[in-house]
């Protein structure tokens, strides 16, 4: 009988990989071992659950182990795989206080990434968070609920680390919470933490929030996050959380700001320990170098999701860009290769989009120049505001759209946009565009739609192309 | 001294064109002779003039005379061009009673469409309105608004037809309004009527509404137009209008319905009898053939907009798709081409979208079947729903998607999006992808933007693909 096709780590990469492969091959077993209780859940909608939009945790799930069962596939939760052995075809899985070895055909590695704490000390004081779990989404929000209605708030299903809960359900509200970090994470959780009666101080390292999305979008978000009455610390360097038991203010070289609560969202590392022993290989990122297949650079050892890198829909070089939808992508032509269908698991272009309060944020490619350089490319970019609709249909709203290109080939690099009306949405376009290495001129000449309820009829898009081509032509 | 670059027809394409020689050469003279009052409307913004979303007919002007003259265009208003001859390199202006010849170094034909309504017998009754034309929809919102009310509308700006729409504007409003044609105005129209208190029918020649789009959308506005209280008469023909000196009935095969308000939205025709006399040639269309630069058989004489002929993004051949960003791209390409700099004027996927209550609907490529063929491709098509927003997500719609392609090449053809959450603007991904003659599998592979708020993990367009891809494989 032909060993099992074994899956380490029951998230989105892992399971797209095991359903995949149980639809092409229902006769051959596949085995999910993952360590937590957790499985499948949705990391970008916890801020959604915290700030109350969302009702229970659970809602979070795509599969619930019921389902995941449903589809055939053997899932294994408080299983934790201790080391890999490439030679022998095998792994070690510890559950409680007993290990064995589960012998496969072929791996598949989803181990996903894990929330980057260590440069900050005073992060394991009380009411300091990280954003990387789903317990931490259920306490943060039991601990900004007065105690009264945290009862109510449903957080259970049978996952929950109840106890590490229900501790922070019987608190009072923090007065304060200090976000660390002014990236995706931080900048959603500001809009989600804003939903209760609490004041909020942001640290950014840098000099600008969402550094990935260029300055642009940056200094709007900026101007908003001010306007909701956050407090915004940039340029900040955080020392360490003070405190005897419970976090009692943050220590920065300027300044310190007392604090009830925090938040770290300072970024992830892959998880990847697992292969020290084994001569897998890791990437210049730290994260698991792959094939354009998945596949390590040992047989039948495939890596996907979080701690994996992939090939840049630019620059061809492997990249690290942990998200949601190219580990699903990735796991799921994984699952078909190893079914016997060989499938490229595609490229990543890094397309993000990110909701601050009303601002809808998107970016696609290589926006920044140093970037766009280390990959060999003579960047040029323009900023240009346009509508969002007809200018006299109501609705219309300013739209501003970087546009980033090579000099010498004229293809288009990357491209950020940001506004209040369907403006992360239009990044797809932008995004299709880099995929297929158009030109900035035909980008220009894209027949896109128009209604004044929709567009105007030169796109946001097309005005930013058409700006960005002039300024490419030789001058005369 | 050079001979004036003439544009006739002041609207889109003439617009463009002018504004961008001017801007390339300041000291070469254009002239643009528009034959009515109206310059540079957007015909697109219309219905929503006539709903009362929008306040005045005049912001519906992209640009006023004014604007137009500070770009240094000698634009003539009520100058009708009546012949050309292309030997001379000269054309023949009447304006009142008198008549010029108006030498030209290049000449734009820019005289756009007329509404049809030679098929129906009586539509030159009192009560009986085309939506192409800003003077109609200035009427047709004062005949829906009460007298008292009629007053208080700003219609003028100095270029309507006031006496005309005055006479609307003293009538009591029509207890019902007769719509003939369910293709996009008369489905906007429909939304926009139904703002008053009237009773509404629409008759629609085939079995279809919006049969352009496809059958998935065609079902869906139908049953949204059917709750919205609006009486269809579908595979119905139109025999005539009947009335005294005002309309009072439509006359179809099988029924005769009461009416004393009739809009006809049966289709345009190119405007292109000026050149009955000349040897400029006509496409099979009976729009004005050019090539990739707008130029006819003529040299030196060029045609754009809604009166000629573009190629097609799919087929590469030449069609008659009138459509307001082609009309200005190519305008603008034929004035860049004209001050000396050689510009295609880009290819026409026949990207469109309308607004049907809430409902957004999109289209681009060829859908239809027949058309496939007819081009020469053996067309494939699947039809999904999935949502819009990770499902969890507040305000998360069901998006249905069609994606029509080649079987032979995998190359993606066309699609179609209906849906009330953001669905329209969608369809400009599948417009890029297209245009860049992306497979089906590529278009899969597309790292397009995930985040809840704006699109679930694998976004609508991404799950009919992943569908479609299915259905082109080989069977085992």
């Amino acid at each position: 009988m032909t060993d099992p096709f074994v899956v380490i780590g029951g998230d989105a990469a892992g399971l797209s990989a095991a359903s995949k492969f149980k639809r092409e091959r229902p006769n051959r077993e596949v085995v999910v071992f993952e360590r937590g209780e957790w499985v499948s859940f949705a990391y970008c909608g916890m801020p959604y659950y915290v700030k109350g939009d969302i009702e229970s945790l659970t809602d979070l799930l795509s599969l619930s182990p019921t389902q995941i069962d449903e589809r055939g596939i053997n899932l294994r939760r408080n299983h934790e795989v201790v080391s890999i052995d490439p030679d022998q075809k095998s792994v070690t899985v510890r559950t409680d206080n007993t290990e064995f070895d589960q012998p496969y055909s072929d791996l598949l590695i989803a181990t996903g990434a894990s929330a980057l704490t260590a440069s900050i000390p005073g992060t394991s004081l009380e009411g300091v968070f990280t954003m990387h779990h789903m317990d931490s989404a259920g306490a943060l929000r039991a601990y900004l609920t007065r105690p009264a209605e945290s009862l109510s708030i449903e957080i259970d299903g049978g996952y929950a680390d109840t106890a590490y809960i229900e501790r922070y359900a019987t608190l009072e509200p923090p007065e304060s919470v200090a976000i660390v970090g002014g990236s995706y994470v931080g900048i959603e959780m500001a809009e989600a933490i804003s939903a209760y009666d609490v004041s909020i101080h942001l640290f950014q390292r840098s000099r600008g929030l969402l550094p990935a999305f260029g300055d642009a979008i940056g200094t709007r978000v900026e101007e908003t996050l001010r306007e909701k009455g956050i407090d915004l610390h940039l340029d900040t360097e955080i020392e360490r959380l003070d405190g005897d038991r419970h976090v009692e203010s943050v220590v920065c070289r300027h300044e310190t700001v007392a604090t009830d609560c925090a938040l770290i969202g300072v970024g992830i590392r892959p998880n990847v320990d697992i292969l020290s022993k084994t001569d897998i290989e890791l990437g210049d990122s730290g994260a698991i170098a792959t094939d354009r297949f998945g596949q390590t650079n040992r047989n039948h050892v495939y890596a996907a999701g979080d701690c994996a890198e992939m090939y840049h829909a630019v620059t061809g070089e492997r990249t690290w860009i942990p998200l949601g939808l190219t580990a699903n992508r990735a796991g799921r032509a994984i699952g078909q290769t190893v079914a016997g269908d060989t499938t490229p698991v595609g490229d990543v272009a890094g397309t993000a989009v990110v909701k601050a309060f009303e601002l809808e944020c998107g970016k696609t490619g290589i926006v920044h120049h140093e970037e766009a350089r280390a990959a060999g490319f003579d960047p040029i970019s323009e900023t240009i505001t346009a509508s969002s609709r007809s200018e006299y249909y109501p609705g219309a709203a300013e739209t501003t759209v970087t546009l980033t290109a090579d000099t010498g080939t004229h293809r288009l690099l990357g491209g950020s946009i940001i506004g209040t009306d369907r403006a992360a949405i239009r990044i797809d376009t932008l995004a299709t565009a880099i995929d297929a290495e158009l030109t900035v001129t035909e980008l220009e000449r894209l027949d896109l739609a128009y209604a004044p309820p929709f567009s105007p009829v030169w796109d946001p898009i097309l005005v930013a192309a058409k700006v960005l081509s002039g300024s490419l032509k030789p001058t005369e």
